[in-house]
């Protein structure tokens, strides 16, 4: 449960798509795939490869078994009450849709209210705009405080019984903010509002369990987490998802179909229509177990450790300019003086750093920060002094052609 | 262009997950994998994975590059007037959803209608039931012909101008009927319905001209045609895309996002919410260039001419009941006695042969055979005598235990 004193070590050899000359820090927006996640995508499409749920024959009866296994897999891992609470989809922006579309439909009227922040990621904000013009309800934005995180004193003050729901990013995908997700529960819960945290940047790097947290919707997504692209996940409490009525509508996630009446399958079989995404799902399960092998508390210090020399050697530099808070977690935004984010990555680039440059699908925040873009690199268990360095070599690089 | 004289092809090594003494009957539930379709998601997911349309650095550029490359190969596997007209969703399930939320939701009302058939998948019943809930609107049910075929007089003299919607399996997941895809859309564009196409098992055996046929929407799912999971097609002309309204909020859909007011993208971007399926886009290319390398009316060929040996073999059997027209599309259901269809599967998988028993996702289509499940064989490019074979001496084997 220690951190490692020497960041150095051989996560990277995990990873064969990253060449030793090349410094990939752009995790946040997709992380890179371990070895045993590779080994599964190929198992799953060669060897073991069968539909789930339906066949009678045994390799089809073991993809199922595998699948199921999945998700258990991924209750474990946010310490879920049980596998019946995990709902496979596309991606966390399937996920949160699903919410807005099902419980929002259901739970969310006319004058009712939800509370966003300034910070939130576009798949935080469109599904909840869309949500409220459906149903003539409103939306609050909490502002963040000076060094880059929620306004939860805001938020305990603005808060009304018209509240239904808060919906906020548990780490912010530019700023990399922790929340305070137990108080954001606690605050929701004093006026009967649910809470949702897009756990999209939080899964891969912090020990999350929903239970203690107290939140009442937790998404992520696959890909961030070292997985496969495709895929996500929904967990409810079950009392939550027992209810919720079904979104898209087909195969698997019904009871009996007929054209005088259909029922429903109970959840979560309920919410995943369709043949799902097979080898999505047993790919996930590899990338879980993969990063259970290090431990979210490792790869936490891992990852913060390399931040804070990149942060520290970014300090020494005229010009740099940093956002957010100075504790965040594996999520750095900066600015090289006035040189556009596009060029700074432009030139990185050439030295075999990737960055992004962009307004990280937040563009509310980005006006709130009074900037077009940022330039952000983001760590993974894979980062080490290799691409700290090559980071501030390229940032110099950049400062002597546009200085 | 000319049909194979002699079915015993080598395509069979083509497809590493297929062992020498299995034979997979399966394929309408889920096709087995192409070697260049396992070499591309290796690849994606290795030394080419990278986000999409985001980064500045060149892995993401090129990603971006082979994203919408694959765009463009969609459209003309289709006959599209125009890759933008080719929007990716997690498969045909969610693009039938898509098409139900968002044109359903704006051009179904009160009263409307929309025209099913008593043989569609679950997929193509459930959305329209829920649709029409939502709306009030109706739906009516296409009887078959005496050999299973949708019956498209009944069709022609039941609808009506309050007739929004036609939508048709273009191949019966069940039954293999090949519908007469023109007359349809003649039929439905009389009354000024649009018609949506089912291509879930045409587009893997049928070559499909969407300007040809005349139709308005087209499905199809990746998995099918020996792609990867959770990737899925819609078509639509783009003129009706462009005025249908988003279904998913979240990144990459939208134009500018504000907290005062958010403005989305133009089609197809507008209904690819958040980071897509990159991997599976990607190696759906993949599988299509396979598919294309051989030709559709190869694969068509080559099926049919299985099947007709399987048809031919299984009608000398006594108590041998097949379901369908005489000429079925790769796909090809039946019943032993009254052997329940599970104990027919179950007693050909210890023979090495995987075939679906169910209700294959169309109960309304049970209900009206009569019977609570069948037995179904489906054939793809992979298949041979040798399954023939397998599946013949598995059924008289079922034949003696249940004798």
């Amino acid at each position: 449960m220690n951190a490692p004193a020497n960041i150095k070590t051989n996560y990277r050899a995990d990873f064969p798509g990253i060449p030793a000359d090349w410094h990939y820090l752009d995790t946040a927006a997709t992380a890179q795939k371990a070895k045993p996640v590779l080994d599964a995508i190929a198992r799953a499409y060669g060897p073991d490869y069968a539909t789930v749920h339906r066949g009678v024959y045994a390799r089809s009866a073991n993809m199922t078994l595998a699948y199921e296994a999945a998700r258990k897999r991924v209750a474990g891992f946010l310490h879920a009450a049980s596998e019946n609470e995990i709902v496979f989809t596309s991606g966390a922006t399937d996920s949160i849709n699903l919410v807005a579309e099902s419980w929002g439909n259901a739970n969310v009227g006319a004058d009712d209210r939800i509370m966003l922040s300034q910070l939130e990621h576009h798949s935080n904000i469109v599904p909840w705009q869309m949500l409220a013009e459906r149903k003539g309800a409103h939306i609050d934005v909490a502002p963040l405080t000076d060094d880059g995180q929620i306004d939860l004193d805001w938020i305990e003050e603005n808060i009304t019984g018209r509240h239904k729901l808060v919906a906020l990013a548990h780490v912010s995908n530019v700023l990399g903010s922790l929340i305070d997700a137990k108080r954001a529960a606690a605050i929701a819960h004093k006026v009967g509002a649910k809470l949702l945290l897009d756990g999209c940047q939080a899964a891969p790097r912090v020990p999350v369990d929903v239970q203690d947290l107290g939140c009442d919707f937790y998404v992520f997504s696959g890909h961030k987490i070292y997985g496969p692209t495709g895929i996500g996940v929904l967990w409810a409490p079950y009392a939550i998802l027992d209810v919720m009525p079904p979104w898209k509508g087909g195969g698997s996630m019904i009871d009996r179909v007929s054209f005088e009446g259909t029922t429903y399958a109970p959840a979560p079989g309920r919410f995943e229509a369709g043949t799902p995404h097979i080898a999505g799902v047993v790919a996930l399960d590899a990338a879980i177990q993969y990063v259970e092998s290090i431990g979210l508390d490792v790869i936490s210090d891992h990852e913060n450790a390399t931040l804070a020399k990149a942060r520290e050697a970014l300090a020494q530099i005229n010009s740099v300019r940093v956002f957010g808070p100075d504790k965040s977690m594996g999520i750095l935004s900066f600015a090289v003086g006035d040189v556009h984010p596009h060029d700074v990555a432009t030139i990185l680039d050439e030295g075999g750093v990737a960055i992004r440059a962009g307004h990280h699908c937040a563009q509310p925040l980005m006006d709130y920060l009074g900037v077009p873009a940022t330039a952000r690199a983001s760590f993974g268990i894979y980062s080490d002094d290799s691409d700290v360095d090559a980071l501030v070599q390229g940032i110099e690089r950049v400062r002597k052609i546009f200085g």
